[in-house]
């Protein structure tokens, strides 16, 4: 059977998951809700989807599944509605910026009886995969450590600052899903440090953007998580597993292999600079992860569950970035 | 205005091209012609293109474009039949065996004024590209020699053996296309060593698996070509250009970025092994270099005078391999 | 002037010196005060040292500066009575173990105007000088962040273990040491977290073995160490530094610079294993900056603050590790 | 026993030796011939060797071995001087520009039984053992390719290039001693092309400065020497086996390990420039291991035939660069 899918929101994920859902087999891009006329046309004329609003969508029985790529203010509702409904649902993260709501959207999410997938893109990467797949290979032997780099090039701009709940909600969340992954446990202790570094404006918008978390789960595993709002050299986007056999680590990609050499030394070009170029592959594994789960109905590689507990431990680092203590999950 | 473009070949390079084409801005896949029902019934379902046979595509008005993806015994004809019909034409390299078929049919070309790009895919590589900006771009200063690593993962079926024209004709001819292209002269002697080490029956077939090439422009510039049909890590693919100012080095991708390290030491996966994967982005690159010389009017790329060159070339070191003669093109 | 050298012990670290020394223009191995008479006459063999004791050295005047590499808890003792000697001062880190009498030796230091240096060898080690260089030259821009990791191949004795005063004062001294090298200002907060991952044997012994310490200074910069005893792959030492315009990186030294590649992938091997190998050129070079300091009377390049600002900041880490919270050093 | 040496020559080969000598458990190094005064004092005040004419050492019974680090015109006389003297024998090569000569000088070392090594320093690089380790181990499979790359970071003076023999008897001879080691059989027939791109100057003297040559063996097997006398990143020095399983590839060592990131990319230094620091341990390396096969008894691991077969390869490829065609050795 084919996978009829709505899309909720043309913008950038948004046409990056009409470019997955076009290419992947077993799923066909159905319908587009977006209030821009002039992006809803032009995803239109390229995919040939119908335009049709929220709640049509809804009561369409030729949409099976939804992507939710509309202002993260929304998820919350539009989980409801859409597990009311009766769809899948694909929602990016995060799924609310209140733990409490998030748990709410979730108790609707399991009397329904609804499928949540949440966008934790970066678990679809190959390089990320090929990590996981050493530690379930054996080959990093009981994870002990797992190290965590994540710089952007540059902040984003104040506007997004001011509603993205801050750093942690906003860019370490997504670290925080990969050590919960990699580690294999749930993480009991947490300790940060932030600081503003880069640009003097962010400390007073509230935010930090510069900051370093330790994770601990209870049988002393630990992960860090180093981030910046700075990488003038491009995004850079590094995972080490230390265990006792091992460890395993994906490198950063580069514009190119090419080296150029003379007397002032060797020069490789900066990283892939844009998120999307960076993991454009991980968008595409993901929604493939979700039409394969969906269409053989095996378990979602990512749930709204794990949106909570990343939430949680963004929660946790504000707390301890602040008040200079460890925090400890219950 | 859109191009109109016609596949001739459904194989699996036509295939590639029908990718490129549907995902190139101004450009439109038009018509396929595939002898073999089922793989054209396919192809129709995926692109929405309409099935016509040769004759009928010479004709259509629909079509300002054909890309050659038949066997190489046809190539010549149909781009005299389709010079002939005012189609612009992309066609697989080589454009035939026989350096004089292909004069033959290059005059034909330049009679009726047609466009004919070579399939060259190697020099749309985005880490060959970068290789070519930074010579261009005067980081390597004047170039003084270019070293080529060409190895396949293994030997190709010995049918196609039989008929490829051999090692030189086949797969160095790449090499031979990328040396004249980065030494930015023409290459006046060529002296090669052919080995068989590989497979004795390839040499039981008057191939060789294992051939060294140097190449000597008129101002004494150099190349260098290493080809073999074994690699057992994967596709080998490297370019080194030396120069007065220094050296761009475009290395290999391998199938991750993953390194896995223990008490036997850092392992990185093997390189991508299939030529589909390792070009992937070279092949889209040649159609939309294709599609922006049609639209704008500018210089095709890669011509066929460039096919014709390669392929002197290749006879050239079948020569000097044979007679342990250095062989001076005139 | 040649400077007359004396070595208090024959160990590892009073045979890397004595070669050092012997290396070092302007310097001069005179004597040897080591009870072990094997160990004693074997050095006398190989470089026609004197054998003295401890105070006929004190008393020697063909001896201007002695290299203290006995066991810990005489450090401080030894630092004393050759101050007051007249004598210039190598002595291996770390002072003692104890903050308090660290600062009555340095008070001795200071009273006699004793020159003394401590021996932070990694500071000399070529590539983290390198880093340091490309701060200094401003490659860097405003350091932000330094990430240091530094595993060692396997866990000390136990006997070691018990008197070494723990991880923080035995390993991660020197990246504290380091760390406050490369961050140019001083630490105020230290938060760490201590685990037993490789053997349970260490935890009952009272230490960690697998740590991870935040340090931040009062303007915000942030160093994060990630320390463990155990690394199958080698003995990893790494150092990263980024900055307002870009990071500077060491990275760790191979035992060749062999790659095999086959069907397996690419296999580097380990990183070499000793730390005496590892640092080879660290502790010759520490020697020859010790020499030139006094002979051309320029400052120690490290001294015994830094000693014990390093000691400091374990103890710091240590507390921090015990309690959960964040220990502000005043 | 404690093998008494030697040196002929103080030169900056003949400081190596003394110092890899006076390092060499089993060695003594014992007395010097070095016609300038204040070179020969320097090396007696380092090392305390006597100074003795070449006579005299030839008489001497405490010496049982002597490195020759004479010019080369002279090398050939005192070969045959010291193996008449019953001295052991390390010279450095070549043994003469004339294969004639040195054919004459080896039967002189037959004729009296003498131990002859010859200073082929590569096959001793740590690196380079690593490859011929990996290819004795199996995991290359049946060797097939050598590719050796050898660029000097710039020409020698005017008047070296005038006396050298040129550039395949100065430069290329390690090359081919390389590629005979590790070919694991006899070269047959060798191909050369020549150029002058680095300087016009090394033309006039008749000489080339930028050439590439593939060498064959009677069952196929090739190799293939690329040589620049210009490299403006440092001294380029690598070297890749291929074989029926795998491909072993030692790389470059840089200066240091450090890279640097930023906008324009990332940056690593460029190589160890000087030959006598790239080597600096094969030096050492070789000296060892000529104490210990004149201790042990066992066979010397680079011969007088090494050298001259090294010779005959070198003739050979200039008779083939000048005359353009492969030369069969017999």
């Amino acid at each position: 059977m084919t996978l009829g899918f709505a899309i909720l929101g043309a913008g950038r994920i948004g046409q990056a998951h009409a470019r997955a859902i076009s290419a992947t087999p077993g799923a066909r891009f159905v319908a587009l809700s977006e209030p821009l006329q002039a992006a809803a046309d032009d995803m239109k004329a390229r995919y040939g989807c119908d335009l049709r609003d929220i709640d049509q969508i809804a009561d369409s029985p030729d949409v099976q599944a939804v992507a939710i790529c509309t202002p993260t203010d929304t998820h919350a509702d539009l989980i409801e509605q859409f597990a009311k409904a009766g769809k899948a649902i694909f929602c990016e993260k995060p799924v609310d910026l209140s733990a409490d709501r998030v748990r709410q959207a979730l108790a609707t999410v399991e009397q329904t009886g609804a499928r949540l997938m949440v966008g934790f893109n970066r678990r679809f990467d190959p390089d990320f995969m090929s990590v996981k797949a050493a530690i379930d290979d054996g080959q990093v032997g009981d994870v002990e450590m797992v190290v965590i780099t994540s710089r952007d090039p540059g902040p984003p701009p104040y506007g997004y600052i001011e509603v993205s709940g801050g750093i942690f909600r906003d860019m370490t969340i997504h670290d925080f899903d990969i050590a919960r992954w990699l580690l294999g446990e749930e993480v009991q202790t947490v300790m940060a440090q932030g600081s503003v570094l880069v640009d003097p404006k962010i400390g007073e918008l509230g935010d930090y953007d510069s900051v370093n978390v330790i994770l601990r789960t209870a049988t002393g595993k630990q992960a860090v998580i180093t981030n910046s709002r700075r990488a003038t050299y491009g995004y850079d986007q590094r995972i080490e597993v230390h265990g006792s056999r091992g460890m395993a680590a994906a490198q950063n990609r580069h514009e190119s292999t090419v080296e150029v050499a003379g007397a002032g030394g060797y020069t490789r070009p900066p990283l892939l600079n844009f998120f999307m170029d960076r993991y454009a592959q991980a968008y595409a594994n993901e929604i493939a992860a979700f039409v394969a789960a969906l269409n053989d109905g095996g378990p979602l590689p990512t749930t709204g569950s794990d949106g909570l507990k990343a939430l949680e431990l963004a929660d946790a680092a504000l707390d301890s970035a602040q008040t200079g203590k460890a925090v400890v999950l219950t």
